[in-house]
């Protein structure tokens, strides 16, 4: 049962034959194929890290990089105070070891649920997208509860045929966060 | 990051398409195409809402429709009785206006988590849709927390080329609802 | 507003035109079909249980087929204890049974959130898959709640062209269940 293998390998892969015809995405039948393509994505994403494969979550991002974790009310005024930013892949391998040498919290699983996935235009070589998602975590002995629900807000790029998050920013709906913040969202 | 002059103008767009070919839907091809227009259909009716644009929500309606927020011990037993029902677009209309002027209910974010897409056959123009979701509510200063799960009992038809709902049921599983309901299901 | 009758009338239906190719599953076009035949599937799954149809349950399993619900640590650690077990179809309409006349539980509604599928490579003529779910619980006179999450981990096969679990683990994030477990997950 081991899907590790996968990434990369799966259907967001093949966004490779499209490298070459950028220009005719937008067609009906290209816009279905990118949107399975987002859909593998964002599952193997999610897949990830509910799994706590936290070693391969800097993989899912470009060379050049950044992914924020952003209280609503902030995001809607324009404010650019982030929860926790992280502005390159060395910074995300950072937060990895971190969460991987900090004992400081009490163990918990989180359970990620996306949907209603909104793939936008390309602007040039960026794709925004769009997601809703809902964070479940349970701590030992515990009911599992609501963690964080929220909106991803993406920019992906093709690096070397794959799709790759350029920007991530997760949009959270509240101000509060039950306990830390401690594994990526 | 503006994602709403996408409405109409996305994958459900492309059901212009199938308008002179009505008869040939149901085939394996055309179904698949019918459903990835219904998820993106899905995923910006939700963008729409959990974005409180409120304004393009009746958009998603056809000129003839109704709109209804029922319990679901209501409508297993066959009973009318509904939370909300609008039977026309100029109600839905009132409602967004009753939305935007009332101002006695506390400030809130609304997530939408829609999964478990089922299409079913066309009957005559109608399509028959059903999904599950469920609402998360944030209340400021409060934790987030489920507000209310349910399902779609929708009814689409194709107008002007675009899927357009003409009958909306959200039947909801509990005869409670946390606080009182402001905003479209 | 009956779907009942397209239980293995829908896309997954349509598998039957791969049974004679299985080699090629794995290009590009076939993955597409496949993982939207896998969504309706898991579509109409949770229908069937939420609509509390569950005399069609076990048609979704293979003649030869388990069924487990096992909590996640135990899972982790190769521990076999589940919480409910079903080695053969026979089982799960024992379960069905059980399920209708045991009136020891308090009356409640269920709803399933199915997120994140991920299509493993065929194994042989076996599909692993994987799903993140959450399922929500009402109790008469309470409010919604989360009742579980977890990850269903599942092997699949064609029957006569149709998509079934010959196998579905439920691995649940918690040890704890609030109520009884009564439903199928």
């Amino acid at each position: 049962m081991d899907l590790r293998d996968r990434s990369g390998a799966g259907l967001h892969r093949f966004a490779d034959e499209w490298t070459g015809s950028m220009g005719v995405i937008g067609t009906s039948m290209d816009r279905r194929d990118l949107r399975l393509a987002l859909e593998e994505l964002y599952a193997d994403y999610v897949g990830c890290l509910d799994d706590e494969e936290f070693e391969r979550w800097p993989d899912f991002f470009a060379e050049q990089c950044s992914y924020s974790i952003i209280p609503r009310e902030n995001y809607d005024r324009g404010l650019p105070l982030a929860t926790l930013r992280c502005e390159s892949k060395g910074m995300l391998k950072d937060r990895v070891t971190a969460v991987r040498q900090t004992s400081t919290y009490a163990p918990r699983y989180m359970r990620h649920i996306v949907s209603s996935l909104r793939v936008g235009a390309w602007q040039g070589d960026m794709l925004e997208v769009q997601a809703n998602y809902v964070v479940l975590e349970t701590l030992v002995d515990e009911f599992t509860r609501v963690f964080q629900s929220g909106r991803y807000l993406d920019r992906l790029v093709l690096e070397a045929g794959v799709l790759k998050f350029r920007e991530k920013r997760c949009v959270f709906d509240s101000i509060l966060i039950p306990n830390s913040l401690v594994f990526p969202i």
